[in-house]
């Protein structure tokens, strides 16, 4: 594409950077820019730098935090004894939206991936084992996505936190709420029944 | 959605303002951000700032420009006889990717529409009126929407431009090139059959 303005060149290039942002799109967004007040490009441009450049990672969940601990980790209302082991920010979110979960989380930055060359040693497993270690905590719930590679990081896990002695829990696998019998894949009811649950107690 | 952290909630508070980008969208590009290198959100941050602050609209045809003129408007290899009326900016890029059009543009800012309050006032009507009686031009080509606020335009442009005795002439609507015939909709392929043009002429 042939820019009139190099401004506009530079801003498309930029934007279109982002994940599944092509360069109409980018401009698209671009041209809405230009049709805004300054006011709101600026609040959208230092929002962006704030962000980056002023936010922490609690230093005992890794969960991001506007401070060196997190408002999970320093809530006097959480269940101090059962830590959720979750993949990425974005689960602590969906799990907290569910209102369900009254513990603290540990996330691990990723899953172990040998196709992408992440290993044990890349994500935050040591951490978790010295906070198991410091003895306050009863449950581990490991809530990882049901994937090869999530799998593979619970086993992982499992294998790692047994030498503690603490219980070991996952998430439970089986078919979603709403979901028709028929139309559940086989590896999914198959789990599903071999994990069954005694009815009332779900 | 709960958020962690305010700076996170701000930033994806202002992302989301952005047309077609929900909170959920705003919400990865956010997380994908603060995974890059500080560089990159500065870089993005600075084109959109500097793009809305310092970008210009040239003063004759009111095409997007780093300067007082665009680049269009001060090339010597293009044909100043003719002038191509367009709704706007995109317009113009998309007509030049053709590489089927020498001539200059007149960028009106929109097409007039009753139902969004856009009158003839609203848009670049005037200036382009103002450049057909320096003299120079002997043609004016509107290439506006196919749309009821596109003909809508194009006829008052119609009407205003008689005056000054310029030939006006329109693009040519008709079946699309691939298109195949059958599943054209009648309104255009009555019309390419009224506007038909001698073989070997297109």
């Amino acid at each position: 594409m042939n820019f009139p303005s190099k401004l506009i060149e530079d801003a498309v290039t930029e934007i279109s950077r982002l994940p599944g942002i092509g360069k109409k799109t980018a401009l698209r967004l671009a041209l809405h820019l230009l049709k805004q007040n300054e006011v709101v490009t600026e609040a959208l441009a230092l929002s962006i730098t704030k962000m980056r450049s002023e936010i922490h990672y609690c230093k005992t969940c890794h969960n991001i935090s506007d401070d060196v601990e997190c408002s999970i980790c320093k809530s006097h209302r959480r269940d101090r004894t059962t830590i959720c082991v979750v993949e990425d920010i974005r689960d602590v979110l969906a799990i907290e939206n569910t209102n369900q979960y009254q513990g603290l989380y540990h996330v691990l930055g990723g899953v172990i991936s040998p196709i992408q060359g992440i290993g044990p040693e890349e994500l935050k497993i040591e951490t978790l084992i010295e906070r198991v270690m410091l003895g306050d905590v009863s449950e581990i719930i490991l809530a990882l996505s049901a994937t090869m590679e999530g799998d593979t990081t619970s086993f992982y896990l499992g294998k790692r936190l047994k030498e503690t002695g603490v219980k070991v829990s996952t998430i439970a696998r089986g078919i979603p709420v709403g979901g028709e019998l028929e139309f559940t894949d086989e590896v999914t009811l198959g789990r599903s029944i071999l994990t069954r649950i005694n009815y009332g107690n779900e």
